[in-house]
């Protein structure tokens, strides 16, 4: 089979790098191209010093892309800067699977209202496809522009979207309280994420206004049919990778744990990255995997459902599941390239 | 002024060795005695070597306490020893503070129900005081057993207390979602505190049976007036001290971020530990330290009220707290010994 | 291509956890049997959580394996058990790997001396090849029975190993001063593995007294050609994974940073698995991966040559050189299965 | 007594906020006035929230001191800043005690070559007092200007002046491979703390040109009377605070563990936190505290002495040890306001 070739663009950030890790391992794809605005000219491992040897390839400004040669584009570009590359692409281009926020959210009166800005490529936001392929995975086959979601709304979603879609529980009053490890804030150094700071840390973020809100009621919302609320919460892990995802809803009749399940063992039956626990699931557990490993429980002492899920964030949240929709971009079996261990302990 | 001579009854556990460590700045307390089954005859240093030099008095066995010469006695003891062991003491010995469960629910009942065995000491029961200064500090004053209570209610409770006490919040529907420090399970080693799989991991455990629920119910129904009941879920945060609590409820009526704040200052206005708090609480923030950091804060949004708190497990959580008590039952004042900073960075 | 059925004998420790992690990739290879004596009957996945679904064959004891169809034997058992094992074998069985210490040491002497038994399988001993291919790859591929290298060995043998092959720096007064995250320690649960104490701890173990110190001294006196001696402290550090070699000699002769490296270039240019750096190399840039980044410089100063090396220590250090090690027996490229990239950050 | 009043000068590092700790439990010392360049005006604690209602005195600029009702200057300065203030000082003014790196080397020229720059306060340099307590106690007591050690100096000169006193090894060919937790690099934010990386990470830096290098000769020669060189080596520890140094050295003649730990107990015996151990000291014994834990040991099959020693950075490494030296200028029993344990676990 001839490989096709992908470019990513935006090389300095983690989820730049770790598509670069998984890509290695892929049979069917080759990385055509890496660019970078900052560090054009240098070998991406003087960027990622742990690439040397495995990715010594030089990066290339954006604008130097050999577009004829390359098959798909993987976007790691921070919000803002993706939606202006993507508005400068030809339609006719290769396709897209767009790791950003922008174009997660359909409606761009929502865009403008959570990050701020006029939403500046209306055209393509509207025929982008949420990448979530437990989900939508039809949809993501057939698309030009997959937006990828982000890591919170992924864990969140798989961990609620049975509980929706059959109407066990209330659509307002979710709680969705989440921690993430400190790769979540990217690979720009700032205050937060100051190591003496950090290490021995635990605090929240962004109360009731962090912009994978509306990404996760937005998901939800299709699956339930009906308008999804949720009160996200994130908070800062002291360490390096890992999502939990701890939720809380009220079902709108009689419940126990044993049905719970069994809607979901139903649901994921046939879900090659979702797994079904019974024990509280642990993100040590998915680490370097693109797995999501989820468990449902009931408590009929306060009557509330509990959804549990844990992921990578740099996999399952980002890379990992942009090669799963590039696989079916490109008709491959769902799993290729993605069928790595967690690396544990 | 003489100084108090104290006992420490149990001394190989965390909760016996920061006793050691906040006692020993203690203008007033001395310490008369330490116990231990174990290792009677060892210095105390050779339990805990961090100690070397400033504790080195040996330990003795419970029986050889010279009860006579102690003006008030610390039991850290697991759950079942300790009230066994307030059993067989004489009504008319030094006043106790107990860092065990064994006195934290009024009810045998609730005991029996949640810790799985009958209470065997249901007379000082009746007499137990729950020593949560902020919120009973008149009883504790005149009490001859305080029940010290555990971290996590400490934490959970402070939140909330002023939101329950002026109807703010429906007093169903709660959620206290919980992280604490591996030093919350104790210094006994088991496997899951093994550090290679605990480093870099984080999940849920004892989801919905843990047994510092009913004991936040008890303390907060007190406070409502009414039967408050709370789903809480406790977390093992990859740290060794710490606790954040994220507590969600639904308010009774209108609601805005800057009247709970107000509330939350009138409350704690006096209080000396406690510090009310614009951004999220950090864990490190109040590390080593007797602080209980609390935020209030209001999503007009999904109209949930979140209220968060942080403290020390060990401190605040723990020994600082049963100092806190002594101070009250020998009428100094209640900072005295307990004024040191967080260790932080 | 068949593949060759391998078992994992002793399947609840990292190494053997590893081996499965890693094996699940090989394209050659395949998994035929797990033993474990206290876990037979369950699947592996119910001992290694994070293995559901990849790895749910049910562990057999080792009585049971099926020998006739076993291409090779990894044995993942603690000293002394593995050489009683390894004496029970019939010698035309199938090759062995052995992960212990017990066939690292030629002389049965020093077994004796630093391992505090005799030594029972001496006949086998002789035959065992020290599976370093670096150094040694010619013998390992007639080899039957190849002793898989001890972690600090593996590091520090690498580092040091072209300093004394050339006779660059003296064979005595080398210092390995090494540092190791705490798999290195197993997955037994012990005292000094207690999360709580080792989170923000640091020190020194075993002094003068560790048992890869005579591995060290004899394969590098192999090496050398004379017997080199040297000064190993090992320190526990507080992660998961990792071991640093920092290393001190002195020169034979004159000496420059140049011309060092020039002649680790030479020793090691086609060896894949070793980067040779020129900053101070790091742990977290080999995590989960095979590789062994190796850094020398010269301090004209104090005259000694500094030769730093990191590896992971359940991957290049236990599981990853076991499998490079079945790759030249069973004559497949050096790489194969071994070409995942490090996992970082 | 009356209470003398101290300002310190600097605010925004960790050494300021741990002087702000420290002298907050002092009994003879208040804070006249903390300054900062960057956040004059704002309460300390805004820099510091840790500090919320400890010490939310408004910092002032440098030049705003009321230099008449200070009793002595806490400089927390950055190097080569903190020489030019010292140059601006009136000779008859309050006593100083400089945190930085400017006063520690006698030798102008030595300043010239390691911190690659010209000494603009020669003349104050003259007059520095290394103020390491255990070895230069008289001088401190006279000083105008201490010069307070550095963290890894304090560490390793402490962990070999008794050798070295005592002629007991050679004054070359010493090896100090020591390991530090990050703040010793600081509060300002910079790539290579960034926390994703730091964690589960370890390395060495800055390979045979550390600054401390040439203060852990100077010191240690002093001792010897005869010029001492040492290599040195630092390693970033992924903790927040603790340095352990493994110091090697050969001896001179015989040596045995035995008569060097006599050695140790007779140099060591009155000094207050100084602490001789027998096992490998642990950084996390000393958290917090002013102790420095020391172990000596000799290996006779490799013919060196091995010694140990750890500090808490930020405590024994910076700020303790200069409010220790406050206190021998004041002549004070020189343990006022640092007898807090270690905050362990």
């Amino acid at each position: 089979m001839k490989r096709a070739r992908v470019a990513i663009v935006g090389a300095t950030g983690y989820t730049g790098s770790e598509l670069v890790r998984l890509l290695s391992e892929h049979p069917h794809a080759e990385i055509g191209a890496i660019t970078s605005r900052s560090r054009a000219g240098e070998p991406f491992s003087a960027v990622h010093g742990a690439f040397r040897r495995l990715a010594d390839q030089v990066l290339v400004q954006a604008d130097a892309l050999p577009s004829r040669e390359i098959d798909l584009l993987f976007l790691a570009l921070p919000h803002g800067t993706s939606m202006d590359f993507v508005a400068a692409q030809p339609t006719d281009g290769p396709p897209i699977i767009d790791l950003s926020g922008d174009f997660r959210l359909p409606d761009p009166a929502a865009y403008t209202e959570w990050y701020g800005a006029e939403h500046r490529a209306k055209d393509r936001l509207e025929e982008a496809v949420f990448g979530l392929p437990e989900l939508f995975r039809d949809q993501v086959r057939d698309a030009k522009l997959v937006s990828n979601p982000g890591c919170y709304p992924t864990c969140a979603i798989l961990a609620l979207a049975p509980l929706l879609r059959r109407g066990l529980v209330r659509p307002s009053g979710i709680i969705v309280d989440a921690k993430s490890g400190v790769t979540g804030a990217g690979a720009s150094v700032k205050a937060s994420t100051h190591f003496p700071d950090v290490f021995g840390d635990f605090r929240a973020y962004k109360l009731v206004r962090h912009r994978h809100t509306p990404e996760i009621e937005s998901a939800l919302s299709r699956v339930a049919g009906t308008d999804v609320q949720v009160l996200f919460t994130p908070h800062l892990l002291p360490v390096d990778r890992g999502i939990l995802a701890t939720c809380y809803a009220e079902p709108t009749g009689e419940a126990d744990t044993d049905s719970l399940r069994a809607a979901y063992r139903e649901d994921y039956a046939d879900e090659p990255f979702v797994r079904l626990v019974e024990e509280p699931p642990s993100i040590k557990q998915v680490r370097g995997s693109n797995y999501c490993d989820v468990q449902v429980t009931y408590d009929p002492r306060t009557r509330r459902v509990l959804a549990l899920a844990t992921i990578d964030n740099l996999v399952k949240g980002a890379a990992g599941q942009a090669i799963q929709n590039m696989n079916l971009l490109f008709g491959w079996p769902e799993t290729t390239g993605l069928t790595q261990g967690p690396l544990t302990p």
